[in-house]
């Protein structure tokens, strides 16, 4: 990387921004010079706007997802079904299915997966939280749409152990070829998926 | 994109991610998200750093630098060499030759090229400033250091008509095989150039 001929705050700036996903050193300096030409347009509404995240967005106490107020609007929400608890890895994958708008129930976000050898274990992820909640005779239905990853599945495995003795079903997404997806660019494991669940027409 | 489900404020948060060269609208909720997430490690620090350039970094009044004192540490500097002016696009090309550690002289920021579509004419760009810096009897070279696409060369040729009468002499970069380039991956427009401005070896 080229040193940055400007002082110590434009090189702090730059090595924030290369730490966002998606951004690496060469982008994030293109950012920070973007962001300094365009000081009012986008430099100082991003600085009030990271303000503004920073007091007032919070982690729902109930479900994980985030919010300015907890619970979040979603836990508020008297439309949504309480008698179904839709298990995410991370806010991202509660905002994919809620664009998706295919879920009327509530959410539980984990905070991740399991991973022994990265030293995540059930403590670190929101799992007794989750085992209160499915005890509340409310709820029928634990949906466990973990990411169809290794790391997703043993975490999916683990939870259904867990939730064996809550009065709940437990369901997983169903795995299949993706809409739209053509089968000679799917992998094995999905063909063979989408082949032991076949339909009738 | 998928509605977020969370409040207002992180919906403008990610709508001004998007704003930053290198994130679209999928990679800047990804961006959001890991910023909520990771609050006081990356949250803080960024809104404090975006704060701290918007109130101190200032463009260089003589060059276009940016900096936070006018003029900036490179015109500042004594120990460059005030008889070659280095013409530049952007602050990033400044940034770029500076990393190569290869000019000991100082720089001009244009801010953009010649572009009449685009509505930019030559009072939109920092050329009156460089008229009246080439005009300076101890400035002997001006080096047009700009890209070389159609617009950048437009621009050389046009400053180059600008500076006709300023007692200076006008250069531009050498045009050739980028050092580690194969020639198989190069464009007939730059082969050409090499060839012709091929050297005795």
């Amino acid at each position: 990387m080229a040193r940055v001929a400007a002082g110590p705050e434009i090189e702090r700036l730059i090595q924030l921004l290369a730490r966002l996903p998606g951004l690496g050193p060469r982008s994030a300096r293109r950012a920070a010079l973007h962001l300094v030409k365009k000081k009012e347009q986008l430099l100082e509404p991003l600085a009030a706007s990271l303000a503004e995240a920073r007091d007032t967005i919070i982690a729902c106490e109930t479900c994980g997802n985030i919010d300015t107020e907890s619970p979040c609007a979603l836990c508020r929400d008297p439309a949504r079904d309480r008698a179904l608890i839709c298990v995410v890895e991370e806010v991202g994958d509660l905002w994919a299915l809620e664009g998706a708008a295919v879920l009327s129930g509530l959410y539980h976000v984990l905070g991740g997966t399991l991973s022994p050898l990265d030293g995540v274990g059930p403590d670190d992820l929101a799992i007794a939280k989750l085992i209160e909640r499915a005890g509340d005779p409310g709820v029928k239905e634990v949906l466990l749409a973990l990411n169809a990853t290794v790391e997703g599945q043993s975490t999916a495995h683990y939870l259904m152990d867990q939730l064996a003795d809550c009065d709940v079903a437990v369901s997983r997404l169903a795995y299949g070829v993706p809409i739209g997806g053509e089968l000679d660019y799917l992998d094995e494991g999905t063909l063979a998926a989408a082949v032991k669940s076949r339909k009738p027409m």
